[in-house]
């Protein structure tokens, strides 16, 4: 089969690594990735950090609450930018611009040109026998890791990657039956055979698993999830740093 | 240099297609290595609607102002889709979770997830030969493509792909130097050398290049582009498709 559909389908998300550094060939190839992926009417509107400082990263895990994100070959933090498309702009320029930049249109450009951009990083440190990690959890304590980076305004960090070499090989995880999140034409909401014949298989994926094994269904997950209150901090952050405002 | 980080590398948008669909083997294809993308919480928060009805290819690439929305071997649209989550949830539960399903955090969720999979469905198609269109003029009018799709609340379209045999061959598109994008441990906020440094090499470009070309630069482009409000709409039918509310 075709190498890259290989490592497409091949993806784990791998949450324990060797003690090894990425080298800066490797590191270098992953950002130029990156920065080839499409991005939408050529605004290029995100930013990487790349964590080092071991007292950030200790910060980090803290606020993720995941020792692996202080224990990786490297640690992204992948944010949403509209910082440098104002740059050159005049003050008065600057005035106008606001009200169009601070929009949710531009809030979902940015968010998804930061997306784009970290999953062809992924697959490119895939590509080369890494491992990778998206780290949601940042998300936990917003304003702490827009501290911790010192991002302007304008910039907002969205999720975290941790990149290196495996050391676990945690099984494939199944996904949602095509027929539950492909359709032709039109959506069908007729989705609860999908649902339920999709719960056991995860059931049994579950009870088998190396680690962590347990009883447990995807509806039940979700169910689970959305019963309380998450990150509802994440709406005022989101718009004290100038996105989502109108 | 290894077949997948060349395949990332080498990317650019095809906008022209030859006549011919794609395979039932291809399509399967991509969407298996859309699915198989990381996602947040292993929410899957998205849903892929194919396009093949001529006469609603026709409706978007109207709304797109796109001809080559129609013309092409197979047309996505990618959606935000908390839809499926509340599906075996008892009324009261369904009231409970709304005003948690409903907020900022998990429209980001569900926007990032399905952009995963839509970059992980772009590389799968380039690295079966075939060229992709991300289409984000889909959001022109999104009030109508989600009637065209028929999509129910929580499930909001984001943007479009379109995919195909090429039928020309673009120049690669320069990106931003790595300096202006990648910072270590803290942003950089003095960006404005290489801001200069790459409209002088994107001028160039402009000027070379086989097809449109024209004297422009990216700080011009980008203050030409926030300089009007744009897609202000956007906010409310997010809001009333049951994203981003609170």
């Amino acid at each position: 089969m075709n190498q890259t559909i290989e490592t497409l389908l091949n993806h784990r998300s791998i949450r324990k690594f060797k003690d090894e550094k990425l080298t800066d060939e490797q590191l270098n190839t992953i950002i130029e990735a990156a920065q080839q992926a499409s991005t939408s009417s050529y605004m290029m509107a995100y930013s990487i950090i790349g964590v080092t400082d071991e007292e950030k990263k200790s910060q980090l895990a803290e606020i993720s609450g995941q020792d692996y994100v202080k224990n990786n070959g490297h640690l992204l933090v992948f944010c949403a930018d509209l910082y440098r498309h104002t740059l050159y702009a005049t003050p008065s320029e600057y005035e106008q611009m606001l009200s169009n930049l601070e929009n949710s249109e531009h809030f979902l450009v940015s968010a998804i040109d930061a997306a784009l951009a970290s999953q062809n990083a992924a697959i490119a440190a895939e590509a080369m026998g890494l491992g990778i990690c998206y780290i949601g959890s940042l998300r936990n304590q917003l304003d702490k890791v827009d501290e911790i980076l010192h991002l302007p305004k304008h910039v907002l960090p969205l999720f975290g990657m941790v990149i290196g070499v495996p050391d676990h090989e945690p099984d494939l995880k199944p996904r949602l039956p095509k027929q539950a999140v492909y359709f032709e034409n039109s959506y069908n909401r007729d989705h609860k055979e999908e649902l339920a014949a999709f719960d056991k298989e995860i059931a049994s994926y579950y009870e088998a698993r190396q680690t962590n094994n347990r009883s447990d269904s995807w509806t039940d997950q979700m169910r689970r999830r959305f019963s309380k209150p998450m990150r509802m901090d994440v709406t005022g952050i989101v718009k004290r740093k100038g996105f989502n405002k109108q």
